[in-house]
């Protein structure tokens, strides 16, 4: 379960599980590439599986009736995902789609129900997980009400980075505008709005997919003033 | 823990315990009353009780450091709060207050740690429990990206009605309007505007805090094609 110096067990919440579970872990994760727009699970699929990124990015969204599509989460190298799913009616209650080519392991629900079941420290690290993933919900609704355009902006450039670095820092957008947009609940024009207020207020320089930050700090205070957590923000803690 | 009527243990999750539980549940749990702006506790404070509301209204709500305030949930009969935050640092991660005069009942989260610890399948209803509540955030995200106010403001009016009615329904709205904005992440005034376009589109009568909502069934095509759920909404189950 080690590939290019990447371990499934380097996610937080795997990492708990028994010496023997984690050996079980290794037989069972299977590695795999996709391409971008490749469909992993659609919703009210049956969950057999929770998904674990090596490398890419891959996007979590609902589909209402009307056909319009919603961006949850956008996922990366070390986050999990599917994991809840074994205790949502054994189905997925969003759809998962690589937006990035990426490398992920697929490993198997009843790995996670097994150790749960047996081995109560890991039950109770899984609750700890899983009320983290809820306040991350909390603040994300939290900055759809308060936040401006360019402030949500400013939340999703901090997570970009996660360095300690507080002077100038280069970031790289990692994927394509419109899906960054769709995910901070703006339309594409507001996202370039944004930028360009980012750019007036802070000296922000954008080249295409990148982003030049003369002062994270600086960032930071501009973000997260309307923001009730500090960066950096608690629920990524785990 | 039974009084006019109401058990907290008709809270799905709290009924799940062992007999030998529910009976110490019984010892522990502790009836009070609170008047409209009492506040619970602040994010942050130590996480030691957890509440049912038996009867009133409580606002959920996160403060910035700018000093607005955000609601992530209005509760009332039956409904839990609190529950999980002993998994989240031990200290809850928003404020709570009263809103409308509440009937409550306050649980020390030792009771809810020791069952999980001792009773296995009290573990895995918790995390369907959590599991279903993270997906009502998802369910918020979703809704203030897609929905327009009048479909937002059609939402709450939706679940509001605890019944099987399809045919007119006439319902009360139980806070403050501008609370109930504030929930639905918008000014009091796009309120009065949503309001006026479910009275257009729909028939929909408004006297003070009476709603008439003429046909029910409409009022769900009318919302919930922009919902990635059907009604009655999964994430209400639990």
């Amino acid at each position: 379960m080690t590939k290019n110096n990447f371990s499934v067990l380097s996610v937080p919440l795997l990492s708990q599980a028994r010496d023997t579970s984690r050996a079980v872990l290794g037989s069972v994760a299977k590695r795999h590439m996709g391409e971008k727009g490749y469909l992993l699970f659609s919703q009210n699929d049956a969950a057999d599986w929770f998904y674990v990124i090596e490398s890419g990015w891959v996007k979590l969204f609902s589909e209402t009736i009307d056909g319009d599509d919603v961006i949850l989460d956008l996922m990366t190298r070390g986050d999990i995902f599917g994991e809840t799913t074994y205790f949502y009616n054994k189905s997925y209650p969003f759809n998962a789609e690589i937006v990035e080519q990426a490398v992920f392991w697929m490993i198997p629900t009843s790995w996670i129900e097994a150790e749960i079941k047996s081995h109560p420290p890991f039950a109770i690290a899984m609750m700890h997980h899983m009320s983290h993933l809820k306040f991350s919900r909390d603040k994300q609704i939290e900055h759809h009400t308060l936040q401006d355009a360019s402030q949500r902006l400013g939340c999703f450039l901090l997570r970009l980075n996660r360095g300690e670095e507080r002077g100038a820092v280069n970031l790289i957008l990692p994927v394509d505008k419109y899906l960054i947009a769709n995910y901070l609940g703006m339309k594409p024009e507001t996202l370039s709005r944004a930028l360009s207020k980012l750019s007036q207020e802070l000296g922000v320089l954008v080249d295409g997919i990148n982003i030049h930050v003369p002062s994270f700090q600086a960032l930071i205070t501009y973000t997260c003033r309307t923001c009730s957590d500090v960066f950096p923000c608690q629920d990524r803690a785990v």
